[in-house]
């Protein structure tokens, strides 16, 4: 029996498949993740490895015994070629291929070789796919530059609007109170506001650049109730939209698969975002879903010229939810 | 004859003088600034020192002449024991007071001891001035949550919104074509926009944080002949307005002294924050000065006992000028 490992590493977590060329998963693990651009090359290395082992253990099998090895990541070659060395090390004996996160995303929702992926989580992005291939992206440049709608980008308008806040400078907003709460600052923002501006201060510039992305359900938890909050997550639909629609797709009707923690935990973020398409002449599925992982099992397979027509792709969505389960 | 040494550390330079109780000017020196959140306290402190030598050559002066020493500078008495340690190592035996970098742009443009400060550079803050202290302060939190109108805030507006344009996520700015120019991006927009977005993406994250602020002099280039341009300093010059009345300054026909590289360059920015001012009822005349130079002479002076009034607060301003004429 040919094994394949399947690896899917997002920003927060970092899973690993073993399965076979039907598409029947047979060991999973999930191991802590680590945004390679942050922590480096060797961490996320050393987490791609320790968790092919521990799935390898569960399903039985021998690093030797793996014939197709593919990892969905965002980035370079660079990285490939170190997480690539810790599994050759570990006994894998074929060479590990990348394969984009987007693209993971897209297969994990649909069977189709043609729509379009958008991802919202600590970054966002979307991709237009035809004939299995990326051929246009959107976004995806960062917290400086890009990333509308992001988690960072809700995040640093939510810190902004309760600094502003404080500072008499912007209008309340019940965000400012589950900030400081949730960043744990204490003190009375009536006598003396400077000291509580100090203090939230030295806690988030403590924090690495995209990590204030934390504090973006803040938003989602108030949208309803606070007319702030409210703006920043339709600002955050206006952008999503507008980032697909920049993809230019021919066929508005192919499907849209939604993915990332911002937009697959908050459903109303992601019906808005479905409402604005539709106004804008998308008529396709909308379709969301956890990760890569399925996405990138279709990927491997494919690579190794096993067709994944619908059935196969119900059976990985189905398998895998199972070894997840027992995981 | 009682000699003073007077420094004052901006984010891009650091000026010394050596001058007398009378405020007249008798050395004077420049040396390279360095933002010392970014550098750390060692470069800085060597600045201080090396400027401080050159400025005591120029007067003909030595270390140990120098009864009052004062710094003034943004932030923390950690930062000035740096600099006191190595001006004592010169042979300068007196300690180094600290003062307020906003307060010494305060009484750089006037004599009186209230109203209020606005600064614009690379951050941007407000202080209200009483008595000769500052009573309250606005803003000046730093580019992830404030600094509205600084020059950081500007740029970040200019280069995210070039990269929309260039992602055919928003409107066309003349602003596109002036960033890559500027950041010595090449390539054809038309045939790759993800290439020239790869080389701008890489180019621009490998800036330090609130290093971007050197693009903000693009959107003033462009803010007469271009709608996006144009909207960038509107929002500068209200969002510096909303600082300063959020001082709530008891009197509103006190003085205004606005500084900083951004509002002192800028004279558009400071007419239309002087105007939006006006029609909030801010009566107090507005004065534009380059620097906290002359003010940190003042605080140097009346730390010391000296009155500093109108007649010598001129002669300070125009023996400063002649020093640096010559310098």
């Amino acid at each position: 029996m040919q094994l394949f490992l399947t690896l899917d590493a997002g920003g927060t977590s970092t899973r690993a498949v073993v399965h076979d060329a039907t598409g029947t998963c047979l060991g999973y693990a999930v191991g802590s993740g680590g945004n390679p651009t942050a922590s480096g090359v060797a961490p996320v290395a050393a987490t791609m490895r320790s968790t092919t082992e521990q799935a390898l253990q569960r399903a039985g099998a021998q690093p030797a015994q793996v014939c197709h090895a593919l990892a969905a990541m965002a980035g370079s070659t660079v990285r490939l070629a170190g997480v690539d060395a810790g599994l050759r090390d570990l006994g894998v004996p074929v060479p590990l291929h990348l394969g984009s996160d987007l693209e993971a995303m897209f297969f994990s929702g649909t069977a189709a070789l043609d729509g379009a992926a958008l991802v919202s989580g600590t970054g966002a992005a979307a991709i237009v796919v035809a004939g299995g291939v990326t051929t246009g992206r959107s976004d995806g440049r960062g917290w400086l530059l890009g990333d509308v709608g992001s988690g960072y980008w809700i995040a640093r308008r939510v810190v902004r609007a309760a600094t502003a806040d404080l500072d008499h400078r912007g209008p309340r907003t019940a965000l400012t109170d589950a900030l400081l709460s949730a960043a744990g600052v204490t003190g009375d923002r009536t006598s003396d506001k400077d000291a509580l501006l100090d203090q939230l201060v030295s806690l988030l510039y403590a924090i690495p650049s995209p990590g204030i992305a934390r504090f973006a359900p803040l938003a989602f938890d108030l949208a309803d109730t606070d007319l702030i909050a409210g703006d920043i997550v339709e600002a955050a639909a206006e952008g999503l939209a507008d980032t697909v629609l920049a993809l230019g797709c021919a066929d508005a009707s192919s499907p849209l698969i939604v993915g990332g923690s911002v937009l697959y935990h908050q459903s109303g973020l992601r019906s808005t975002v479905t409402e604005l398409l539709r106004d804008s002449d998308w008529t396709g599925p909308v379709h969301a879903v956890s990760d890569g992982t399925a996405g990138a099992i279709c990927m491997n397979l494919r690579r190794a010229g096993v067709a994944v027509d619908v059935p196969t792709h119900a059976r990985i969505i189905a398998s895998l939810q199972q070894v997840r389960t027992n995981a």
